[in-house]
């Protein structure tokens, strides 16, 4: 019978240790490592898998699948989890536990193996996406396993000739992909404490950032953006650009604390540049394109589409059904939107389609008003009767 | 029988028009006009109304109680209508209402009359709140009703020596008090054109705020702003004075596409400084100190309040619940938080409160670590069980 | 220029009155007559309408669109105004303006005409569906207009040789289709009086249902019924079949003070002997083949869906999204129901499907039991931490 | 230091051989019993602890209590887990946590026992409670604990020469209270199976119930009944009188397959004679004396509360606040509800208020109508302005 184990195999310390123990623990380990637009050097992690003694050590570049099925949903849906935090580590996991799932099937592994700690929202992630697409399969969990102190974890790396990383006295537990980066421990876990400027790698401080504005038009396509000042991109090109420009303007920057899925408050630093601008611009856009049902409404469903993605739930029915009903909303929002990118903020100057529901003639106060004011007068009568009932009971007592 | 009007004045063109249309129409007319906050010269339009010839001049200041009874509801709420627009008219419709009708009452009027066009949302606020609280009182809407043309109007003005105000080429439409300030019309009427800069008047263009951050210590008890810098202020003053600080670092600008209640999308630019540092503030603080399940579950009631606000619905059984709601979910968020207003943004670098639900002890990554991670296996067993069950379906066929 | 008006056309008095006025007033009137399951001499109808004058008159059955095209999302989407009123009338309106509309475009008609009266839910649903498929088109209400009172709506018929119906002094007003029947007016109109016998048609009192229960099995597929008792039959016409077989045995019968679309409360009768019979059965399948998340979330969608029929928004973009969500729930509603019909009851004694995720080896207590009780220990202690972190600053003061 | 546990003690097997394990666990064992209206023998569950070895044998009625404190939020809550379930048994948990952690604090005990296993709500309900209660005593689960298997169960009762109940080999698992019933386990785990008649016993099965008719008045007061033709009834009285009532027409029977919080789809029988009669009616007078907007919004409010409870989160802030909103809302709901009970039915036949907002001279369709309906046509053209504005999109191509 099999004894391999898929790893998700980042190159950093815990999971370079996770190789050796699962090793000693008589595991074939398969290491697997993806970028989602974080911009590993794949190459040298493999290797480096293979230095520790994985038996094999897949490398996948994800980045473009990673846009299109699920930060394309964050997009269309304006995900944000609390109504601050746009889901940056939250939507790579079910990717990441569908590539392993998938190498553990052509591996016909046994088990896979994540580097998560016992305390996090990942290691619930990973575990259910795992779950969803391979209910069989076993899952370990080194780190929360062996629940080493620091300084136990680096006395096993060097009895086994694990290279000890240079940054490791960084105070900050980092995660960074396509959507943004987040930061959390160290100085960051007081909540009254000012983020240090080394909490931040994406953006530049405001007292950086240039001294002129940038304008830019996005244009969208059924609700995602395809150019920047008429330059057509790919999605994943197209939110790096973004992150590169926006993060100059230092615009971006999240500082929340945020409750968990276990059950704890923590405080989190993200930056996610591009995100922002893309978000902004994308909600501007759907203010002139959707109806006001479907504006009213729709929050409804992407509060709990972020609540869902948030808890590791994407591969479910219920995100499927939220899915469809987001798509089903995205057909016209199609235009242009005219965004300012200035000293941290996005300022949307202009918004533009062929669908748009904004009607001049309707609005406008000039001689060209389309508006029937009389109308008015019976819509008030009805819409405000049940409040006239109410007070006729107030203010004579019973009604006839 | 009384054919005394309460009349909405402002002392601007349209209401001084009314008074003398009222009155050619038969009515006596009683004029009452309100600061709330705004900071109007109250003796210079009491005056004006007496020279149109209205019989009795009520002007009042109500910017406390407005502050109070209102504005006080929109922070603990965190009110924005589609997310957006902080009620800035919507939250003082209600009470200008409630005081031309304690006015109609006092005088035994039979009619209040307010200035509002037929297309707006605030003649449906007025009428709506005034019937919720005098049903049986006639309303006019002297401007709906005579839909006369710009020159029109002026022709009549003329006629009947009514001063033409100075500023009438402006082309906007302009409302304004202590929580903000809203501009709309004119070249606002194309949603793709940049709002020039003489649409703004509480902040300053981001090009011409300091260089030098600013950073404010608010405190707030029960919900809301009792310090700033440790220096206490009522309410009002506070936000006055926020207004002051935030509107020279060129905060609060708001430019949006919005669903009025009579059916049309209208373009509306938004000053609200005060308003702006008030909210993340409260919003960063509440994140400390509300439990999971009331953040989780409070934004459902804050989109309720909203749209009940904006729809004039604030005299009703069901706000009157809402607000209870609201208010029993404040009273631990009481603490200090740290912003610092730069260049346009407002950026809480810190909260703490006495009622702080943020634990170190569970949230460290050291070894003051009080989290038990093995709880978290079973959790996530369990948590997981559903989405295991349906997979095993989808991948085995029938379940046992 | 065409001065063709199409008339929705019942046979009724009000409407022979209304192709008199319309001739009267100008109109070439093209009368148009539809079943939706109520089971109408079409024939009968088509000869009356000419008698009065009609140009042109259309008969049209469309009971089985009525059933797939709107009463089987009632089904799927468990539709329930006020949590009551299976929303007979608000479904057929919808199908009856596209047809309305349909002969309007056809014939080159410059208006279209119905026979609501001025304070029903069913003017604003006639004239909205006809907006939302024909937005130029003028809309006539002529019984609204004339606003006669009974006794001059009889004289002008009489006048006219316009044959008064012998049942012109039944106190009721009454409609129906496939789905159900209503009736408001008359005595019921004081909701503290028992509705008479004779307000109810489809169903016996309970007093006279046989003593003997019946005991269906239903099968549904994707959501819909397809056979009882193993006979399979089109949906239209398995549901004709349950009014009859429920109505035998009282099933069915609402009395509900609802809320209006135009701000009144009003009470209403209704008898939807097959819809309760099937609405029962379909929720007991869904709480076997549903996920827990999709059954919690679901309801949101259906109260949602539901006031969208009732306040005649059904085409619109928000009704289209919430009915791809709806759909995309049912594609595993699957499976059998066995009913038990008695005396008023419907009983679902059994529920089974092959997409069943109700898992007898975790349900169990016997040996068999595959469920992992040692798991439920972690469960408690992360679902139960932010209660006891609040605990603990209820009683200790300040947290560390 | 104490070792003191306080134990939930039924009389039962499985907590009278807890008395045991607890005392040979080196625990000194008080036992406490509590009836919320099952209407236990308390003396003989007194003494039968003390028989088993407990030191000392608390038993408390808190049956008027439960009534207050608990209930009267189900019925002013109209709370229904999953549209279906009335919360039997998860209404009596808090308030048993409640009175464990009171006597465990004048006992100064170390720990509180339960004698729930471990895939069940009620383990979560109790230990969840007792948190946020008393964040630092200890909860035992013995039966979860020890899992042994009913025969080694026995082994032990006899070994240790506790008596064997003669209802032992009852298949099925039954919890009771002032509220309603729950049965579980046997036969029901099959949910395609026929519960038998002897899972029931609250309640006839309608072949026996009377064959007349029954009808009853029944008078709210702020949303609680207080009487019954006539008669006064403290709460827990007349929920007990209409449990006897109701059961005898048959009323109250309800088969649900559930989703546990443990993840589970679970089969549970329920009688609720009393439950279902009062929420009847409660739900019939609402109709009557709630505005729209709150018969609209409440729901929302009442889905939250019962997730809440049944979910042991009774005693938590979020619970809190919507209890506040609940029992603002029900300040008018006093009147009457006359209510037939007849084979298994309840049918509300007529409800008045003096607060009723049902206005007949709105309703009529008589000469009294007096209802503007002439203000239709304006609330039409408002309200469908969108539903136009979009269909001109669609007809038209791009707006002006």
């Amino acid at each position: 019978m099999s004894n391999k184990v898929v790893l998700a195999y980042s190159g950093g310390l815990d999971t370079s240790v996770a190789v050796k123990w699962l090793i000693e623990k008589g595991y074939t380990v398969v290491a697997c490592c993806l970028d989602v637009g974080e911009g590993k050097d794949l190459e040298l992690v493999q290797q480096k898998a293979f230095d520790m003694g994985a038996e094999q050590s897949y490398v996948i570049d994800a980045t473009k699948e990673f846009s299109e099925d699920f930060v394309g949903y964050a997009i269309k849906g304006n995900t944000m989890y609390e109504g601050t935090y746009p889901l940056v580590s939250a939507l790579s996991r079910p990717l990441i536990s569908k590539k392993l799932v998938e190498i553990a099937q052509a591996e016909d592994a046994i088990a896979i193996a994540h580097g998560c700690t016992g305390k996090g929202n990942d290691q619930v992630r990973f575990e259910v996406a795992i779950k969803a697409l391979a209910p069989h399969i076993k899952v370990l969990a080194p780190v929360r396993e062996w629940s080493w102190s620091r300084e136990e974890e680096i006395d096993y790396a060097k009895k086994h000739n694990i290279p000890i990383p240079i940054n490791l006295d960084s105070p900050y537990s980092i995660d960074q992909n396509l959507w943004g980066r987040s930061n959390e421990c160290g100085i960051l876990e007081d909540p009254f404490a000012t983020p240090p400027e080394d909490a931040y790698d994406l953006t530049k401080p405001i007292e950086e950032t240039p001294d002129t504005p940038e304008e830019l038009e996005l244009v969208f396509e059924n609700g995602l953006p395809i150019s920047i000042n008429n330059k057509s991109y790919p999605l994943d090109q197209l939110i790096l650009k973004l992150n590169e420009i926006a993060g100059l303007h230092g615009i971006g920057r999240i500082d929340h604390v945020e409750n968990r899925l276990v059950g704890i408050k923590s405080r989190e630093v993200y930056e996610t540049p591009g995100a922002k601008v893309i978000m902004e611009a994308h909600k501007a856009l759907e203010t002139i394109t959707l109806t006001k049902d479907v504006a009213h409404f729709k929050p409804v469903i992407e509060k709990q589409l972020s609540e869902q993605i948030y808890n590791g739930l994407w591969f479910s029915p219920l995100t499927d059904s939220l899915k469809q009903f987001i798509d089903s909303t995205q057909t016209q929002v199609t235009g242009t939107v005219r965004v300012k990118l200035f000293k941290g903020n996005v300022i949307v100057n202009g918004r533009k389609s062929p669908f748009s529901l904004y009607n001049e003639e309707l609005a406008t106060y000039t001689k060209e008003d389309a508006f029937n004011q009389e109308a008015a007068v019976g819509f008030i009568e009805i819409f405000g009767l049940p409040t006239k009932v109410k007070a006729l009971l107030e203010t004579e007592g019973v009604l006839k």
